[in-house]
């Protein structure tokens, strides 16, 4: 089955020749490199299915037909599931889908504008903004609850998260089996049970099993095999930094990062064939004047919109962190390198865009920015619908044009009436007022107005927060847990 | 010759099938309902060449045969001059170039940050700082100067800007011959005799003849015949506004515009076999709750995409007032509106987008804006230069990665060396810096950056202004032009 196109054409930057070197480029890094892994279980495992292992360095190369044969078991399609099964969504049949992106430990406060770490109860707002806002599909914890106790900080992190969002909710930072159970004993009570709840597994986690260049770390392997194994939905991002952690070259970063992205998959493959896989990435390119982290950067974006080649060559849905922004603020240079960044990775083919809420170098939770991201979101939803070009349509204008004739008005013709509510993309944030009311209104600039918005929502308690017998299962369970209350106060 | 691409593959909203559609339905408009020209002098040439024309009202129809026949004439480039010949362009070939928008009236005051009406002053600032910001390649006089006389109307608004600026310039809004003729003679002065500018015609002039739906004005097709019959660089705008003056479908919006377009273009063809066009559009969607012209609506940047597709099928140059923004400032709105926008309209391969400066609907000029729009003008270059994938360096890369092996570091590598000023876009809105930087520099957004740039760059003589025995030739010719000094005192 091959990758089907959501448009009549993508935005191309690699040639069909170059798409071919990359990988063939990519395959001799493993082959030749290799990586250095880092985890025993994971070691013999590569041995085992054909891989080269030097003991005394723990670096593995993998030979080109041991790569070929597992990345050809990879399927096509990705499922996330939701606490309310409405919220589904397969890619890349579903796609482009909106995320928030991971990981703060700030947040910028929304009653007082200033900074300050991130608390469990922002996990509950964030989660129950989400339900409210549709452009954003998928929530990936995005901060740390920095109030927790370090027995729950796992918990704390995940538990107002789930109990407030209906969509799914990916756990991220992980680091061991004792902690993940915890998270899924959570969840097994919300599903009533483990067996109903792997029917639809509505956490999924997230790592970085392989630290830039070339080297899977102990933690992040092992939990990636967890889940592989117990069918949990999982993903890898890669995540090499041009310049500190991947050569300074946009085309040999990208080679390296198809590499260290095809010896995850083919670990995976290996673990359990058939396994879903995103091709999922956060490249960047360091600034070298002060060696700044800069996901703002331009050709952070342009990196993506190769990735999303490179996996539809691979058959397998594309997805990462991209529009990140080093603005400290929702100001003009949040939007527009948000902006930017996404329409050109949408345009390219990504499926799975995770830019939501963030900003400082995925450093600061801002609220206003998440409204705005929302917005962002839904403005490039309306883009994938297209002109929807409708012969019968236009043969009913052409009517419609001889009868209002040059010079004439369509206002309240039938074509104007029956689009009316469809049509357009009508703002929440945006403003479209004349100077006079916008002024009369406040002069508000449009963080001001996306965090009216959002202090609205969670004015209200969240009519979908998890039941409260469910709630007081997981209370029995879990005696100390905060409350997970997003109501604003 | 075939219109190339400057990307592997652009973005494409329509299929082949459609945009075979489009044009056979534009074709229909053209035949069966026609366009009401209110200029005898064209409707008399119209008629000579084919067309049918009912002389009571004006309508007049063109045979699919005939539209074919012009069409076929138009050539493939379209070239603009500067002042300064190191800054011509030709579209496509050095494409896409990004440009100032037109018309405002008013302007963000850069000292006191009060809107106020815009001044012949700010038109010299304007061309000053055009010279400093290599993202924006040409100026079409994008404000009025409501401080002139009546007399000098044009001459005001256009004196300022070819003083200062060396790039192109493109005048708005002349609206006769006598205004035209004044400014020409200005501009033979500069070149030094009419014969010498029309070697290299370095003004260019703008009107939108068509009045949506489907009706020519006297005036403006007056103009566009005029500057035809001298070879002088002339291009027409096509602004159908759904709802309002085209069918609320984005279908029909588009089928009309085409249709407009090449009403226009046959005109200039039968004036002039072989006269370069452009395919320059700013199509909208009224937002029938109130009626608001909405240019950042995201269908506008949809239906840029669609026309960028249609030029490109007629092997036109396209462009277009495209990002526009309804934000009264230079916001997260106007980063994410423009952004969004222009990304979309680039990848969908327009050579041409006039995007800088404005915001409020076209209405208000920003300062601060401008300098932001150089800024996305210069990613989005770095988007065009793609990947540069090179084998060589990819070998080099591989050997260096070889040499630092996993977990190593590229920082000071022989690739890192070679491509540190060159790989990376290095922002001067955009900020980087840690927190703490930013906060003792003042905590300032991106727009208060943007602004401090702009006073930097006036707060010195401009000294690319027109030298000063050629400027007193022009005082002599008309004695009470304002200075025309771009210095912000």
């Amino acid at each position: 089955m091959k990758k089907e196109m959501k448009f009549p054409g993508y935005f191309e930057v690699l040639t069909a020749e170059e798409i071919k070197t990359v990988h063939e480029d990519a395959l001799k890094i493993l082959a030749e490199v290799g990586l250095e892994v880092n985890n025993d279980k994971a070691i013999a495992l590569l041995k085992e299915r054909g891989c080269r292992v030097n003991n005394a360095t723990r670096i593995v190369t993998f030979p080109a037909d041991v790569v070929t044969e597992y990345m050809d078991l990879i399927p096509l399609q990705f499922t996330l599931y939701g606490r309310d099964p409405k919220y589904d969504f397969t890619l890349p049949d579903d796609g482009p889908i909106f995320g928030t992106a991971s990981s703060g430990t700030n947040v910028t406060d929304p009653l007082t504008g200033k900074i300050r770490p991130s608390k469990a109860a922002d996990i509950a707002r964030i989660g129950h903004l989400l339900n409210e806002m549709p452009g954003i599909s998928m929530y990936t914890c995005t901060i740390s609850a920095t109030d927790a106790s370090f027995e729950y900080r796992n918990l704390e992190r995940f538990y107002p998260a789930l109990k407030n969002c209906l969509k799914p909710v990916r756990a991220s930072g992980v680091d061991c089996v004792v902690e993940a159970e915890k998270i899924l004993k959570l969840a097994y009570i919300v599903a009533g049970g483990e067996e109903e709840f792997m029917k639809r597994p509505f956490v999924a986690f997230h790592n970085c099993p392989v630290i830039a260049p070339l080297k899977m770390d102990h933690d992040s392997t092992e939990m990636l095999m967890y889940f592989v194994e117990r069918g949990i939905p999982t993903y890898a991002t890669i995540v090499p930094n041009a310049g500190l952690t991947s050569p300074f070259s946009l085309g040999a970063t990208l080679v390296q990062h198809v590499a260290e992205f095809m010896a995850v998959s083919v670990l995976m493959q290996m673990v359990k064939p058939y396994t879903p896989v995103m091709f999922n990435s956060l490249p960047t390119v360091a600034d070298l004047r002060t060696g700044a982290y800069a996901p703002g950067g331009v050709e952070c974006g342009l990196l993506h919109m190769t990735c999303a080649q490179m996996a539809r060559h691979y058959n397998v849905p594309s997805g990462g962190y991209i529009g990140q922004t080093n603005s400290k603020l929702p100001d003009a240079q949040a939007g527009y390198e948000r902006a930017l960044a996404v329409t050109g990775g949408m345009l390219a083919g990504m499926d799975m865009l995770q830019m939501g809420g963030l900003i400082e170098a995925l450093m600061t939770f801002d609220y206003a920015q998440l409204a705005i991201d929302n917005e962002i979101a839904l403005m490039l939803k309306r883009v994938v619908q297209g002109i929807q070009y409708d012969a019968a349509e236009v043969a009913e204008a052409l009517a419609e044009t001889k009868a209002v004739g040059p010079g004439g008005v369509f206002m309240e013709t039938n074509i104007t009436m029956k689009n009316l509510r469809t049509l357009q993309f009508i703002p929440t944030v945006a403003d479209r007022n004349c100077r006079n009311v916008w002024e009369s209104e406040g002069s508000k600039d449009a963080a001001e107005r996306a965090l009216d918005w959002v202090k609205e929502i969670l004015a209200k308690e969240n009519p979908n927060a998890i039941d409260e017998d469910t709630d007081q299962k997981i209370r029995d369970l879990y005696p100390d847990l905060m409350p997970g209350v997003s109501k604003l106060s």
